[in-house]
């Protein structure tokens, strides 16, 4: 089972690539910090540049955000969600952290498997 | 199996129970109106005016946003997300609709079940 | 949200509406008593007559089991795993029993929404 | 984040290392051959010798099977689906498959994170 990683795509030339990489990628937009104790809200957003197909035979069909080697939570979607439109699927978790985090993103398409975004390091104070 | 449904916690007396129904109830959060084939995000939160326990035996297991009869959306959750702290579970959700909708949530408590919403139109143009 | 219940077919008349009852319910197959602190195998299958499509924009997406108000375990479908060929969904969950149990199914489809089944009750000795 | 991956247990001298390696481990098992189009029955088990805590704050949560890089299907758990004991968590799932698999099970501990089995070649005929 392959698991592919996010690679920054500013150092591929070929286009088609470039979009491959892009849309599956998971992205996660949060502060650099955050305070113990208090909710925290972590986006989750595929794509910066490219959309994906929300096709019936080509959907994301799950999104997971991992704090080091612990699953904060997951979103699940059935083909559909996004009117069958290409966009880029989005959900915003809010947690409650106690220390350090290393967060990662994961996300499953149907057609093109298993993706890791970069890690996202937040410090907590 | 018992669906528990909300209900207007105003018309409630007995102060337990005002807090049992509130907690546990899950909000949907979003405009009246949204604009077909664009993103339409919608907040699901539970608890208006009292936090639900985020305890490793008694927690918020998973989140769910429903138009009709067709689910859009999951959110689940491993004891823990909220730091073990009392809370409010949020989760948003980004959906592209493409006509009128009734949405609810529903939310599942690990010791006290499964809740529904009340309905939330939402008129799509 | 509706929710539909299954219905014993042969009270039904209309071959049409047999069809799509029986293909949407979900069944517990398992033993009426259990003993406590041993696994218990508990068989959900949809259908007995009829088979279920396994299309993309047409699939059971998940389904879960329940023991009264306490969800015991869920397992869920992305499109294909019956290999796009109509079929019975079908998962044996294994449960340890502490005190008896009044079990039910549920299964999502795609098109047609939330299917419950009749409630079964499993004596622990 | 750290995938763990099943180590043969024969090669590890360390008893409390074998127990961890053991009970955390997804076991696939399945015949070796299945005939196109058909039912075929794949058994994903936790451990061999050694058995997991079914604890509130220390279970499985969740189990998946792979093909390659499809996700066919997973199944959850909430804390106590093993009664709070010690135990294998086990589970059947039904596929229909259209041609040589590499089966993959994954499986999720809160407390000690994602572990990956071996992989299993099934020929289809």
């Amino acid at each position: 089972m392959k698991i592919n990683r996010y690679v920054d795509i500013s150092t591929i030339e070929r286009e088609a690539k470039k979009d491959y990489i892009d849309r599956h990628s998971p992205f996660i937009h949060c502060e650099d910090t955050a305070k113990e104790g208090e909710k925290f809200t972590v986006k989750v957003k595929l794509g910066n540049e490219y959309t994906h197909p929300d096709d019936f035979d080509h959907y994301i069909a799950n999104v997971q955000l991992w704090n080091r080697e612990t699953l904060l939570a997951e979103a699940t979607f059935t083909p559909g969600t996004l009117g069958n439109k290409p966009g880029h699927v989005e959900v915003d978790f809010n947690i409650v952290p106690s220390r350090d985090m290393k967060l990662l993103a994961t996300a499953y398409c149907t057609k093109h498997g298993l993706w890791h975004s970069d890690e996202k390091e937040v410090a907590v104070k």
